[in-house]
């Protein structure tokens, strides 16, 4: 296949735009990009793509996302987080079936793939949900993931003791061993778009030793790890009286940090914590509407660029954020540090742009194969239609995607080379069937749950 | 008309909601608003407009809007506000002829009526873009519209001497008269959709004496007035050293409080200030995008409110936003303020659909008519179709109004009871003409300005 006439942010080490340019595809695989002119004449009888007046951009990857969530959007918002937690979020999906996880993933890859994201990397993926059925999803859908398993021993959050329903504990056993299984399972599968990963839980619902014993089964195995840390200051403030430690010396301590790790929001960060993640090589995936909407704080990234820690970009989850549309998620990632530092050149759309998609393939472990357009990687690519009238007139394609455009400006999308979106319709899953399944079983998982979410208002 | 079978926000004193719900209109009115049966049985004859599982909420009200600057959209991103303006935005409106300020609006206007935007306040309409052919525009496009003309003297900004482009500056005479002379005109135009204010620029601008002639027409005229104030620092900084006033206290010295005028920004404010603000019943246009974007500062807005003082919202303009979406709007307002201050329960979705509703029209002055779905008000509304992934499942229709929706699930919109947008298209415009003549303009503009934007990075 032949991709014609974009205009083409390759995001390589150059950075460089191609006017007027084309991408060859065979299979799985870019095997030339260049002027338009020049691949035409190169590969005159392949299948033309017009992308005329598009835009084209790699494949957003998205750091931190619960797939289990999307089918619980708005289930807690304008609330206190532990309420949010305990009384909202932790019953509801303690009242999934394996069915409900299957059907809240496919909601949510479809909603990602529609808006551009084609790879994620999935947080905390308990076996109830149905770590088959979710990878089978993944599968199906033709996105590329990172499904961490999650991994817990204790089951409490931060200072609150048995807050956590019943139905979302998980002992050492079926946590860890069950990561070790799927692993075998699926790592590898589906043409290699399926990574297998280490989620464990926050500390206080993990032991130290429980974390030591994943890291070493971890570089031994080569397997990433994921982890929510410093999300609220009662994270940190739990790790200094249990242990006397920082949020990241903590995790240094038992194993948690360095190149396969990606630790998810980290707000409540000192100085020494981030020369150590520096040094180390971890990676921070930072989660801008997460950490407003449910009153975190604001994670220091202008600091964490500035030191050299690698920061890609979470959408989180629904009822956290409440969407999965990365490029929305670019926007603010790229104002709210302006507003807070009240520094209008801290962090432009060029480093956002970053953050959404090389440095992205980067935590993940994935920068030869993704992240960026380049001859020899995975044709994974959103194309864009800017004709719209908010993204007219548009003189800087890179801050017409970050500061105007939305996923609604997202027309096809290819992963691994096959075109899952077209037209702005999926292809590899019916829209309707996804959103009547959802309503129907988000349903009965409420009254399951016995939880009614009505809005303040009277209703007549 | 009868529109029928809608989630109806009624935004009225009881924030009513009405499920399967129908709102009668007659001409440009709302006649009746109660359940579908019921007014099926009243109006048997009357033509029907089907709403099921969609969602009707008043039109949104954005109280902040630069017509001009939508065809500059992108001009300045990443850059010092006095670069911005003097070397940008005042440099490429400063080469505008009459016909560019039509083309701009027309952009602007239609960007908004398909986000679901059925009234704005223009601020600062500098007479050299044709006052006369904008309101043109919104005569045509049947959009709802206070003109602010703009007042000056000065023609400097702030502490910044000497910076505006000769094209930008306006005198006494031009400005003051010709603001007169605009009222005379179009005061009440297009079946009352027209309304025409005063716009002074911010202090620096603008002599005190000035001020207090035009403050003093705007009484006996009874016309509103809107000004950008305090937005940044420097605003606060030299109002103090110039005349001893915080930015409040100045305004009142001059006869700019009162519960005709709508302050803009307003983010480097003391409690004084604030509760002067609620004395005397001034209503202050909050615009977080452009606040965050161009790095002023972040309002306070969760102490304006509780202070009484009514805040409204406003999505600013091409350079500063860069979109006029107001659904985009609201979810930044939501939930930037609740991590600044480390609060979940600060500004939640409803407070923030107030703002974008019927505080708006209290801003404007506009309350009896508009802002809220009620018997005897002008038909102006938007039809969302949630039918969507990302805003699926929907337990609360507010929540997802605020946190998952953007201006593109708005389906139909009305204004005067005109259908303006149907289907998601424009009725009154051609969207390809307005998208190709602003295409073409602002190349025009950025030529004579000798301005030529590039992307950062390299290209082929």
């Amino acid at each position: 296949m032949l991709i014609t006439h974009a205009t083409i942010l390759t995001m390589n080490a150059s950075r460089e735009i191609i006017t007027d340019g084309a991408i060859a595809i065979q299979q799985d695989r870019i095997i030339a990009i260049d002027k338009t002119p020049v691949l035409q004449e190169r590969y005159p009888d392949e299948e033309q793509l017009d992308a005329s007046d598009k835009l084209v951009i790699p494949g957003l990857i998205d750091t931190h996302v619960h797939l289990a969530q999307a089918m619980i959007r708005g289930c807690a918002d304008d609330m206190e987080l532990l309420q949010w937690l305990c009384e909202r979020v932790w019953v509801l999906q303690g009242n999934y079936s394996q069915e409900d996880g299957y059907v809240s993933a496919r909601l949510c890859i479809a909603e990602m793939l529609k808006s551009g994201t084609t790879t994620f990397l999935e947080s905390m993926l308990a076996h109830r949900y149905g770590f088959d059925g979710i990878a089978r999803a993944v599968q199906e859908s033709g996105i590329r993931a990172c499904l961490a398993g999650i991994v817990m021993d204790i089951g409490t959050y931060a200072t609150q003791d048995n807050s956590m329903h019943p139905g979302m504990r998980e002992s050492r056993e079926t946590s860890l061993l069950g990561v070790l299984d799927m692993h075998s399972k699926w790592q590898g599968a589906a043409n290699g778009r399926i990574h297998v990963w280490f989620g464990p839980r926050t500390p206080g619902g993990v032991t130290s030793d429980l974390y030591r014993e994943m890291s070493e089964l971890a570089r031994q195995k080569n397997m990433g790890i994921t982890m929510h840390l410093a999300e609220v200051e009662a994270d940190k403030i739990y790790l200094q009286e249990k242990f006397g430690l920082s949020p990241v010396l903590y995790a240094e301590s038992v194993g948690l940090l360095g190149p396969r790790s990606v630790l998810v929001h980290m707000v409540w960060l000192n100085d020494a914590d981030i020369a150590r993640l520096a040094e180390t090589g971890t990676h921070v995936s930072h989660n801008p509407s997460s950490n407003s909407k449910l009153a975190s704080g604001v994670c220091k990234v202008p600091q964490l660029l500035e030191q050299g820690v690698n920061v890609a970009l979470g959408c989180d989850g629904g009822p956290s954020n409440n969407d999965y549309d990365m490029i929305r998620e670019m926007k603010l990632a790229a104002v709210i540090h302006k507003a807070v530092s009240i520094n209008p050149l801290t962090i432009p759309a060029e480093t956002v742009l970053e953050m959404a998609t090389i440095n992205g393939a980067r935590a993940l472990g994935l920068e030869h194969e993704i992240g960026s357009l380049e001859t020899g990687k995975k044709a994974d690519l959103a194309i864009l239609d800017l004709h719209r009238l908010h993204t007219t007139p548009s003189p800087n394609p890179v801050s017409t995607l970050v500061y105007a455009a939305t996923g609604g400006e997202v027309d096809t999308v290819l992963v691994d080379g096959k075109i899952v979106v077209q037209g702005g319709h999926l292809m590899t899953m019916d829209e309707h069937e996804v959103i009547a399944q959802a309503n129907k079983h988000a349903y009965q998982v409420y009254q399951r749950a016995g939880i009614d979410i009505k809005p303040k208002w009277p209703i007549r």
